[in-house]
């Protein structure tokens, strides 16, 4: 189709097959089957309205996207559908100190966000690994997670309130700018994390928190993951708060160590990443050290800050340099916090039965772990039941097939199982009332 | 109607005019048209279901009730109506230190939940002032909030699943046992807040948190609420993060003084009572003195825990000895921070023009103020006109008509106001696939 109708109409678009390709997919690997019809570049929010308007109309698939950073497919774009690329609309419009707010653009790249909020002495707290590159919309979107989620909480958190297109093109905005307010239905909250299938995005008004006055940080190893996952444990149980609380597994300390040329394998099977911040970041990192230190086969603590983004840039590391491996499947299972330590017993057994290269690091301290299945590591019937086997675990345990990446097309299959027929019902009724014509993002996140 | 076909499958319900009388009234003031057919007291999620799908079957609103402490009217029940009381569904069902989790009934105290959270060295962290009435249950309808909430967020950050029965007898399971997960949409934080008009909440799994350490407390007076709000302001500018603050105006002091004999009032205009808490409570505390001590006619600072009960104990007073005055509206507006000051000014000056007397105490932090109108102090006309003026005002500068109470009957002419039509329109869809009988709590919350 051409679309010449919506087109004309529009100041930034592209029917270009290189650039249809590049945004016919996202980081997850998922190839789709042909090209989109068309690429609009939004410049402002009535490209959007008349875009989706438009796509109401026709009956035409629109797939919202960001930076396409994504890891569930839910930006892939096939044939028969108009992607719409948010990335252009990246104003910052207002930051706030009294306030602690920020007002934005969706296209805005999180971690610009988060250097504009610390000019005013503010930080924009959820931090995605990606946050060079991904957009706050793809955040919104996901209700993306990171390293500093344990303490400030995710994207869900910062989000007081949003301007949404929804599906026959009308523009709402849901929330408010106070920081608490419960004047009807919590609309905020359905739209973040659901993956561009009741709305478009396109403003939010964001939390801001004060950038902590010092950070301690520790770096520990361990003979097993159980000692590692049970020191995290005993940080929590002894009422610490930590700011960061990650676990790198051996497999991918070697990975990181190939890339770098570091030593981090040889010192311990299983690295943690602890971090406290605040005025009590020394006294509270004192304390952490000394519950940690039994399980410990090393402890060192530090409040050098660049000594600690060494440490942090270490774990950010991991995924590329899993990656330099081979294609990879970024799984992001999230386990009660009790049944961390078996379940990262069960993926290594899951490997070994399987045959397949899993590499694995978690946010310990929300139980949000990522195993990173290496995809051509054996056959592919090996893989695909290793992965199964993986999201079957999450399942028997009470946990979730995602923790902060979202459903996108990838773990479709297994919705059912986590949620149960009766609320996927519920699911696909809201998504009529937001998308009457069913065309935004279709296929994506409930199936 | 008699509705004989369910109360003969029912335990427990009564028809008792008194019993009846009782449970049509929740702390609003508001008195409902004719009693309530019948109230159902719930022993078992059976006896929700069982309800919900007779009056479902034969078209009868049912009022779900927790302890009644709502100040909005959201549990008034009048004639044709079934109260659904949820109360006797009170048991603690679990409690795990190492997830820092609670799995609850509906009818559990909110400070039961604390107290028996505290054995494990954990709290529950929303702390409504009506903490020792008010249900879980009727916390998650309202998402209520509470002292604490400016540094621990409010009951919707609290809840992680709920299991709620739907318009038509159904059960549902939304949310998980994580601490995150992003599997379908947030269907949890859609519930809570809505007022009984989604869902009976019968179930839900809460997040606790570690009891702080320590804690440092301040109170300190101010010659002009301008004064005060500045102090906190440049609190929070400083990146403080305070756990409490808390404003009480001098109408408010005097009452409080009249109601147990203090000095308060003589001491200064406004009471500003300030708390920091974990391992650098004193620490962040010496900076937020140096921050308020050039702004204040006085401050204080104590660590000692009896001194901050007192304190804290002072500020809970303030709306029974407000009470003591007469009848009372509540109000609840919340503001962007930056425009507190002004709106306390504002409230002052509609008291003035209208004559009305109004009391004004505030969670400071979060910019939610809580103008209690004394109800017969001038002749009704004046009084709906400064309730009008205030809500006006809290729309106006971007605010909104309820930071915490909930709208229930009495704030449903200004939903509009504040929403706007898609918006609301948005909600009634929302409503009709939760409830298509429209049969839960009709005519609350979202009119
Ligand atoms: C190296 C690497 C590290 C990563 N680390 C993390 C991590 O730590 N935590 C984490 O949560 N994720 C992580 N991710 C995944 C990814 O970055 C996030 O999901 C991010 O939120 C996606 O943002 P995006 O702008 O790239 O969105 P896209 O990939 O473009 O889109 C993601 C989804 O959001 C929808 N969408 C995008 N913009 C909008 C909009 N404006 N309105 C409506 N829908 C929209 C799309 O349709 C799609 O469903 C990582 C990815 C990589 C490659
Ligand atoms: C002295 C005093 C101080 C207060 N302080 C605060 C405060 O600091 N912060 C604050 O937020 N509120 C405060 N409140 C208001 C009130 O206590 C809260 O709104 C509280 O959450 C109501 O709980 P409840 O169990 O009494 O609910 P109810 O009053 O019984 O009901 C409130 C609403 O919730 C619905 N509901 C109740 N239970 C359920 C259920 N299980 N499923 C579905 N719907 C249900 C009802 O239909 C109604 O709409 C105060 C009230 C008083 C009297």
């Amino acid at each position: 189709m051409s679309h010449v109708d919506l087109t004309k109409a529009l100041a930034s678009w592209s029917t270009d097959p290189d650039e249809l390709a590049r945004v016919s997919v996202d980081r997850s690997g998922v190839s789709p089957a042909g090209l989109p019809d068309l690429v609009v570049f939004a410049k402002d929010v009535d490209d959007v309205q008349r875009t989706v308007a438009y796509a109401a109309a026709h009956n035409v698939p629109v797939v919202p996207r960001g930076a396409g950073s994504g890891v569930a497919g839910g930006a892939v774009a096939g044939a028969g559908t108009i992607v719409l690329d948010l990335s252009g609309l990246n104003r910052i419009v207002e930051i706030r100190s009294d306030e602690a707010i920020a007002v934005v653009e969706p296209g805005v790249i999180t971690a610009h966000l988060d250097e504009a909020a610390a000019a005013h002495g503010l930080r924009y707290a959820p931090d995605p690994a990606s946050a060079a590159i991904s957009t706050i919309g793809g955040n919104i979107a996901t209700n993306a997670g990171g390293l500093r989620c344990v303490k400030y909480g995710v994207t869900r958190d910062a989000v007081l309130a949003v301007d949404a297109v929804l599906g026959d093109g009308t523009l709402v905005s849901t929330g408010r700018r106070t920081l608490k307010g419960v004047t009807g239905y919590d609309l905020t909250s359905l739209l973040v994390g659901s993956e561009g299938t009741l709305g478009v995005v396109v403003g939010a008004t964001l939390r801001l928190s004060p950038l902590p006055v010092s950070t301690a940080t520790a770096s520990a190893f361990f003979a097993t993951a159980e000692d590692a996952v049970a020191a995290v444990t005993a940080v929590q149980r002894r009422g610490l708060r930590p700011s960061t609380a990650e676990l790198l597994d051996q497999a991918t300390l070697v990975a990181i160590d190939e890339a770098d040329g570091g030593d981090l394998h040889t010192r311990g099977e299983v690295f943690l990443l602890l971090q406290t911040d605040g005025y009590g970041a020394e006294a509270e990192m004192a304390v952490a050290e000394q519950v940690i230190r039994p399980l410990a086969t090393s402890v060192e603590t530090t409040t050098d800050p660049d000594v600690a983004a060494r440490l942090v840039a270490t774990r950010r590391a991991a995924l590329p340099a899993i990656e330099r491996h081979g294609r990879v499947l970024i799984e992001d299972i999230a386990v009660p916090r009790s049944r961390l330590a078996e379940t990262v017993t069960a993926v290594a057994s899951i490997a070994a039965a399987t045959g397949v290269r899993i590499f694995v690091f978690a946010h310990a301290g929300d139980g949000n772990l990522h195993p990173i299945v290496l995809a051509d590591s054996a056959p592919a019937e090996q893989v695909d039941r290793a992965v199964a086997a993986i999201f079957e675990h999450a399942i028997a345990v009470g946990g979730t097939l995602t923790g902060e990446h979202g459903v996108g097309v990838l773990k479709r299959p297994w919705l059912a199982a986590e949620l149960g027929d009766p609320v996927l019902d519920l699911h696909r009724r809201i998504k009529a009332v937001f998308d009457p014509a069913g065309i935004l993002n279709p296929g994506k996140a409930i199936g």
